[in-house]
């Protein structure tokens, strides 16, 4: 029965904040200037940290998503798991575990790509029972076990081609990194399934690093971060605190003078023949072996051992003391993650207020508008402030994933919605570019500006960016719904369903059904088995420049005593709730017409085009004339039209742009201004996020302004 | 008495090329542009080959000019000589020449300093007699004279510092450029004076080189160009083939693989700790001896003797195989004007193409607006096509006058007006910035855009800047005038005079009046003994939208028998001229508004002003708004005014702007675009090339284009 009178039920809002507060904070950077008058967004007052629901307890049905993740269960999963038998990877087990002979395939941390095939098996598992799925990854598991060591260590490439380098070359081995990710798809396994099998190889692993480093044994430290978030997992699956010590331990390690790296470098046998590769040590016999010889000379970011460049690995300064950026991008949100769980489990002021600094340096100096990071292909990372080229982004795959490990982490630590803001803008836009429409096709490097010669890969010779993909889709419901102590939140407008515990024991299943992202209407029913007080923390998302709400068909007014609190990007509705109360939400989709700072020279005097979540872009088979001549007057009007058949239903932009003349400018650096803005042509943009599924075609995000 | 008629006097022309075709060719680049149709602008069938004229012949007599040459006379050339000996340069010569005991002063190359110091004092005693110099000349001559050794050999670090090196450390040591001034410096002052004593200094030191490198000797090769063109010079001077030889020889040895350079450093002492410098090696103890220690860590182009950066001295190719500008700008000058003065000496058609592509690639993809290149201090020079910061713009003076030198050398091969306009546009822009109106500060790098951090200095610990200034400015008569067969050339509107030996020996003096740059009118008044059938070569400069031409007062009608052809950017008067002859030409001097290439990111959206030949800027004494906040729409009215008291009497724009919310795009990286463009300004502006004389204040040349 609800509690709620016709008069209180039918509470608050229609919510308008001003165009100036919440448009222009859609990148979640309204906010974020807003919170940088307070010392420490991530440990202010109205910070509430928010626990996860299992994701057996979330249903995803959604026009949008769920074709994408049935492609991703059917296709990408097989399709990684075939290339991963067919480069070897899956084989070295088999090797190390003296069951078969032969060489080492793929790269040298070509473990991780396994575990993270099996992480993301492990997410289907939890959601679509499949009896051969699970038989597969039991036998996968089996070799695993097989090829691990008495005492624990498990690195097949080390086994195999390395054995006396064992934890010897931490700079470039990725032992660590690899064990990360055996930890993960570990714990996912165990949550999933319930079977211990990986969970137990992972604990012996993690017992073998626990005697090997830590305070008063070796130095430790991660030539690519990503242990440092999968100890805290592990701690929380299994409740051992050492691991959430060796978390801490490997996050204090970092920044050291010398670094760990060098000490570690020094202390290596003085006959091996060792390269550096920006600034960590490079076995030569490993780059012979494998694929990296003939590029290697290409790479910049080779420097020499007396230039030692520590910030490759953010190994530049302590932690804590980090304030910019730098380096690998993957590397750097592993660590930030890493970083903000540590916090979370910790309270630990110094890492909260480090990474609200590298926040701010991210998102206001060091991120592209479509939420993916790093530009620059030399050191796969970050460059400098505001230098953000579009032709030649490089927005790893796996650092836009990254960005929304990170963001999701801060918005735990928080409850603030400029977090989850970027999540879903990396989600809908860096992350989801990533992966072709069939699933088998994949991007590393994610320009948002190209020309024919670029295409989605079926692999890569580095593979994380495919084994990313089958890891992170199937997680994507653990991102639309949290706890805190007081309710329950709802982050992302996916349709489907959260079958929430509340504090009490008592069941709240919510059931969303939305046009999302096509169109803005929301609509979320709630079940109870009893009338139940708790709070619902519901998302208005920083681009929307407006938005309605309704309780139960009624606008729900701001202000009267039921009305949702608005505040930090979310409406709070804390009201006795009854079985079939509805909350509908509706945002105006407008297609709005965004610009750069101007101190972000590649895209001055351009426009890029956003509606709702999702960034647009041009691709040349839906514009007749080429795109290098089109340009769009600042006031131009555009409208937007569902269109059923293109690329599995999606909305298009439509308006009239200026044909400028490609060859004005020949043989001519400086001119005078010249009047006039060309000959009309109708263009035609798509959503950023279902580009280059139609051959290799030229696509531009950024559009010149017309003058 | 005249020959001319009445009739057939008043020939020709109100000549209005039309606005795309010459407007647009302001930089010279629409003529480039046309000129990239035929293979080969230096040999094509309208190439002349123009000679010079002796600076003694020139007078300039000019409202703009000359107070600035009386402050180089007078302030300048004192000032850089007191800091030459303050430093210890002057005295080197005496520790050399074992007259003083001590240490060597100044950079290791401080020798050229010297030179250049001599150079500029014979220019100025070639017009303005000076007893009292010429006595400072001939005492600073002899104790460079007691330096030289026995065989000629002079180089008073090598003598002083590290007598063992001598001609070892080819790429670092500077012996060849610092030769190559003395022999500049040498005919300079020989041509000037009539003495022999630095000319026969110069000489044996050639013949010092002579006798060590050259075909079948060793191998000879400059670390840092500048005795290629000295050759040519020397050889013209003395008409000894063997100096011509040599800078052919030195020209070939370039680009060889391994580098010279490189084959030289093996052969170095090994117990030398020598470290490299953009691929070139650095004897660590000069550095230490001297000032580099320092900042040499923030040298990024410091590279690994693995990756020997050929570039850096263009050496990467062949000279005849080199088609983009790289490395060291001030370096590539010294090169390019050298192979010019090669192939106008022997028509070398390799060289020739070679140049045509590097004028082409600097031109159209690596100049600043202001006619200065070399954007980044890393290596001092050039980048990336189309990369040039504003702010942080290194345009060395040194290579600004490098400009000059070297388009005047092509302009000398063709007679083709596209390079006068880039020598003008260099002169009256990037090198006068270069040295305050006092004449006792310049500057080194010159940046487009600055905050009040930036100031001109008195001194640097690399002085080659201000030396330039002391030699340079006394010599731009040379580029005013010059001779061909069939007659005279007019090139720069600068007031005073040309006294011209023609062909048949007669002779004629063409009087100059102007109010250039501040107004476009200039009057030729010609002196002639007897009635002479000459051809006189009137420069219309590219930048004109249009012009008048008057002969004896009447309009000179294109298109009759008299009336001048005009091509290749000059006007061509063949006639029979009577003295008393007067011709005039009229420019309009319109403000215009320029725009960059949009390649060029970092002027993207931002607007050039431009009057004649002056680019124009910014600066905050004229202006009360921040710079940062003045935008300027695209169509806005602007005037411009002569203000006889400021900053020495210049012509100032002024217009209004557009108030740009400063603030607007703080925490903000993107935003939807904002419609409105600001609250109406007044703004000024001043020639950029007396900015800098008020104090250390803001300044920018390119101003943001209002939506």
């Amino acid at each position: 029965m609800s509690m709620l009178t016709p008069g209180r039920a039918a509470v608050n809002v229609v919510g308008a904040a001003s165009l100036a507060a919440l448009t222009l904070s859609w990148m979640g950077l309204g906010r974020a200037a807003a919170l940088a008058q307070v010392p420490n967004s991530l440990s202010s007052p109205g910070a509430v940290r928010l626990r996860e629901i299992p994701l057996q307890q979330i249903t995803i049905d959604d026009k949008f998503w769920s074709p994408r993740l049935e492609v991703n269960r059917t296709k990408t999963l097989d399709h990684v798991y075939q290339e991963l038998e067919a480069t070897g990877c899956i084989r070295n087990f088999d090797i190390a575990a003296k069951k078969a002979t032969g060489t080492f395939g793929g790269p040298w941390w070509a473990d991780s790509d396994v575990y993270k095939w099996i992480e993301g098996a492990s997410y289907v598992l939890a959601t679509h029972p499949d009896p051969a799925l699970d038989r597969k990854v039991d036998d996968l598991i089996a070799k695993i076990a097989a090829a691990q060591e008495p005492d624990g260590y498990l690195n097949t490439h080390v086994q195999i081609e390395e054995p006396d380098l064992r934890f010897k070359d931490l700079a470039f081995f990725h032992e660590d990194f690899s064990s990360g990710h055996l930890f993960e798809a570990a714990v996912a396994h165990y949550e999933a399934t319930g079977k211990r099998t990986l969970l137990d190889v992972a604990i012996k692993l993690a017992n073998c690093f626990d005697a090997t480093f830590g305070p008063g044994k070796r130095d430790g430290l991660s030539g690519h971060e990503g242990i440092e978030l999968a100890w805290v997992r592990l701690y929380r699956a299994t409740g051992d605190e050492r691991y959430l010590k060796l978390a801490e331990f490997y996050l204090n390690e970092r920044g050291k003078k010398p670094s760990v790296f060098q000490r570690e470098y020094e202390r290596l046998p003085p006959d091996r023949t060792v390269l550096w590769r920006a600034g960590q040590p490079i076995n030569l016999r490993a780059l012979q072996d494998h694929f990296f010889l003939k590029p290697l000379a290409d790479h910049s970011f080779l420097t020499h051992p007396t230039t030692f460049d520590t910030s490759y690995s953010q190994d530049n300064l302590p932690v804590r003391e980090q304030s910019v950026a730098v380096g690998h991008a993957v590397r750097a949100m592993f660590l930030y993650s890493g970083m903000a769980d540590v916090a979370y489990e910790t309270g630990d002021q110094g890492l909260l207020d480090a990474l609200h600094r590298l926040h701010d340096n991210v998102t206001l100096r060091r991120m592209y508008v479509t939420g993916g990071i790093g530009p620059s292909s030399k050191n796969e990372g970050f460059t400098d402030d505001y230098d953000l080229p579009n032709d030649n982004a490089y927005q790893e795959t796996c650092a836009s994933a990254g960005m929304v490990l990170w963001n999701y982490r801060l918005f735990k630590l928080t409850g603030d919605g400029q977090y989850m803001d970027l999540v879903e803008r990396s989600l809908y836009n860096a992350v989801l570019a990533g992966v072709s429409l069939q699933g088998n096709t994949f991007c590393y490097a994610t320009p948002l500006a190209c020309d024919v010669k670029f295409a989605r890969q079926p692999w890569f010779e580095v593979p994380c960016c495919p084994t990313t993909a089958a890891r992170f889709f199937p997680s994507i419901g653990r991102y639309a719904y949290n706890q805190s102590a007081d309710g329950v939140w709802v982050n992302l407008f996916i349709g489907g369903s959260a079958n929430v515990t509340l504090a009490d024991g008592s069941r709240m299943v919510l059931h969303q059904t939305t046009g999302y992202p096509w169109n803005g209407g929301t609509r979320l029913q709630i079940d109870v088995d009893r009338p139940e007080e708790a709070t619902l923390h519901l998302r208005v998302p920083g681009w929307a420049s407006t938005w309605s709400i309704t309780v139960n068909g009624k606008p729900a007014r701001r202000g009267t005593a039921d009305g949702p609190e608005v505040s930090r990007g979310y409406a709070h509705f804390h009201r006795h709730w009854a079985k079939g109360d509805v909350v509908e939400i509706t945002f105006p989709m407008d297609v709005v017409k965004m610009e750069a700072n101007p101190k972000v020279l590649q895209s001055r005097g351009q426009i890029a085009l956003r509606r709702g979540p999702l960034v647009y872009c041009l691709e040349q088979p839906d514009n007749q004339a080429d795109l290098g001549r089109i340009a769009l007057s600042r006031n131009a009007k555009l409208d937007a039209r569902f269109e059923p058949a293109l690329l599995g239903g999606v909305t298009v932009i439509t308006g009239e742009g200026r044909l400028q003349d490609p060859d004005s400018w020949q043989n001519q650096l400086y001119r005078p201004v010249r009047a006039g803005t060309g000959e009309p042509v109708s263009i035609k943009a798509i959503p950023y996020c279902v580009w280059g599924n139609r051959g290799q075609k030229e696509m531009k995000v950024w559009i010149d302004a017309a003058q």
